[in-house]
């Protein structure tokens, strides 16, 4: 049973709040089994080369197309808007889908984005007819820019990809939400634990994309599972309006004057 | 469908982790149907003084009794030793069970424990032939000597009671998770969202008792549904073992020599 | 008595490592009191537009100069590239210095700057013979992106203008650091207590810009002396080598087969 | 130049809010200097045994003394109230003092206090004429029972000695100092860097006792230095008023309206 509403994601009408990655399992058949433990109906695959001949690639889409998901195609890898335009043209070439993950690593060591070529990138592909899917740090300048060239949707990172470490400026982030409130907005990258996801949509995020949280875990199947759930606790939770986070201690139990057992 | 094993508290199996009080509710009925949602099998009430004759209380009891729940009676509002073991002992007649959630309240505007007194109180009822479940700091030094008396449930506090700002000190939860490893640990007090139960149970704790993050909610039914998911989703994660957390990030995606498509 | 060494600040030598703003004070004699208290050699002075002839901007500005300061004029309130530009020009002209914060803000409610532009006058000035001081978020990529078109000096925020929070995301701050060893690199916006100035110089950080910390405090020309003496502390402290963390506690004191007395 | 005012610990005129401990240093020498270099007036020494005979206890004492400083005997590695009540009678009468740094060591691997054993051991030996320095956790209960039973001061910590974590739960330490407005609070274990001692004075803490982040440092003379300007600039900025945290930027300078100059 899913507890939660669908909703659509560049106008496609999906159940799960999760997009999740393809790389890293332990085996294929294993990420297989993840990607339907978790719910996902968005997996992202990445293309830095064309290689139609390679068996593995064979085999590996083989599964990818089983699963009956959208296809999310990134340019990870990819260090300016020039290259990250031409793998995109190629990801929509080889999976017949305009839409792809725009990645523009600014930095070797953290993966961050480049904000300048993403910008370039996202508006040119844009014009070329591309949903485009930025991933993007958390600065609300930035994310106002990518909505300003077109983007309807946004992909604020959490923390630096693979580093597990959740959402390290919350105040960056709730800005973001507070202020984008007609863009799509997902998390992506940084996520390390289901709590982080649960979060993320508590703070009204649209939807999470992760990838090594689950690939990395000791059992990625149960893992998946764990997501699927806490982004239907999170989004449920967020749905549901959060008590007010009060400063000082009160009693939750009116303890003088109230009727019986109606007390705790 | 539950996706979490059954588990064994105070000898009894228990399907759910959540642990869920019956005070600040809208109305019986909406507390009704919170408790139904939230999958819970252990209830809290709350008896102050004997008072059989009220008729809000009848009413609110055969609610109680209509769920099938474990009943949890607790000590709210006792401010010594004495005045716990006198009401524990009520409420072993009037509820029939040996169950005592031990509060013996430290401060009147945090409501946070008495340890000298809650060690005293835990011991002489443990000798008296109750199952205490007592209601502590975050102190692993109090908590130990809660299981030196004969504890076999500890219950520390996230934060204060009712201010649902979650786990405030880790470092000290976790330290008590670690160094307690055969006590059944329960998170009590200070939990406010979804996220934050799911990584209480991330963080090994075996269960999580809560009131006014569900009974406060907007719309307590719906939060009580994600407060079930987020319990699971916690649990999974746990048996499924996190990813490590890494202090820099690294590429999730082997990017050079590997096969195509193999990468995110 | 200062305890810290002198440094060289594009070129200039200064005995302090704050930066002071000019605005905001409860009066001119308390804003100079203030200066003079907090040990600042450079001071930050804002012109929107050229107004020579007002007679409170030539009182105000005899007390700036009576100080003997470096002036370091701004472009506050600048929206776009060319704003800032003009600005600077006039700054230039009317100051008689080729330094210059540049500020170009991207979003009116917390004002971050917009990157994009910020690079766009940070060349052109820079061409221009400008010694250019930019105002930056915390992006590695942002702060790096200043240093190829010729930034020796770059200043990534804290947290927010005005807002005191001080750091907001450690993890990014540290990498800035770490990864610009050669750059000048001065903390600006958001700091609120001495502690939060203590620290990012104890983070290797080389400067700290602020203005309202000082000027909103009750006491200006109190708080003007406590981070005079906080910059200190941090420095020294980032000098000496802070012992290391440890995740979990050891006796400091070694307590057996000591010699007497060598215990704590 | 001391820039803050004389303060009453225990009756004695004191113009440091730091204490410091005398062990770990890389030599006695080092240690001499590094006390004087703090500023601090007050030096806890270790008592074990009594090993009068001891050459190298004899020089150390000699050192100690020369620094013209009050000794604070404690009673460390002591596991339970009757051999701390010993070791502080065998303290009194060898450094002849009555103070007494009370420590009752509840877990061998955090050093964390035993709540239990130290108020037992506080009582008995404020009884026999004491002035007992408790060290205590950030329990608010615990602290509040520490003045019921006569102790003037109390010394809660920050996090684990020797951990260098800094205040661990701000919450905890915000919440004694507000409710236990006429007991002198220090803070005690966990410091580990200049700015963390600034924080615990901001929050109107009356001092500071530290040992590792100095004796540990790389060079501890010049830590020294550092932590006695970063008491300087807490202790300062408390009494100046730091401005209010604000949730969301506001801009410092009215851009619109106002005199020229008047902008920052």
């Amino acid at each position: 049973m899913n507890n939660n509403q669908a909703w659509l994601l560049a106008d496609q009408e999906i159940n799960s709040r999760l997009l999740i990655g393809s790389a890293l399992y332990p085996s294929p058949d294993i990420m297989r089994q993840a990607i339907q433990a978790s719910g996902s109906q968005v997996v992202t695959v990445s293309i830095r080369r064309q290689n139609p001949g390679d068996q593995s690639g064979q085999a590996f889409w083989q599964i990818i197309q089983s699963l009956g998901c959208h296809i999310l195609p990134n340019t990870a890898g990819c260090r300016n808007a020039k290259e990250a335009i031409t793998t995109a043209h190629m990801a929509r070439e080889i999976f017949g889908t305009n839409w792809i993950k725009l990645e523009v690593i600014g930095d070797d060591y953290t993966l961050q984005p480049d904000p300048f070529d993403l910008v370039k990138a996202a508006q040119a592909l844009i014009e070329d007819g591309f949903e485009v899917f930025p991933y993007a740090s958390d600065d609300l300048v930035l994310c106002q820019k990518l909505v300003d060239v077109g983007c309807r949707i946004v992909m604020p990172w959490a923390s630096p990809i693979g580093s597990g470490k959740g959402i390290m400026n919350p105040y960056n982030m709730e800005l973001i939400r507070q202020r984008l409130p007609n863009t799509t907005l997902i998390v992506d990258a940084g996520i390390g634990k289901p709590s982080h996801a649960a979060q993320a949509l508590e703070m009204g995020f649209d939807g999470v994309l992760l990838n090594s949280a689950v690939a990395l875990a000791d059992d990625p199947v149960k893992m998946a599972t764990a997501f699927k759930q806490a982004m239907e606790a999170g989004r449920l939770g967020f749905e549901a309006g959060t008590m007010p986070q009060r400063e000082f201690a009160s009693a939750s139990t009116p303890t003088l004057g109230t009727p019986f057992w109606h007390q705790d």
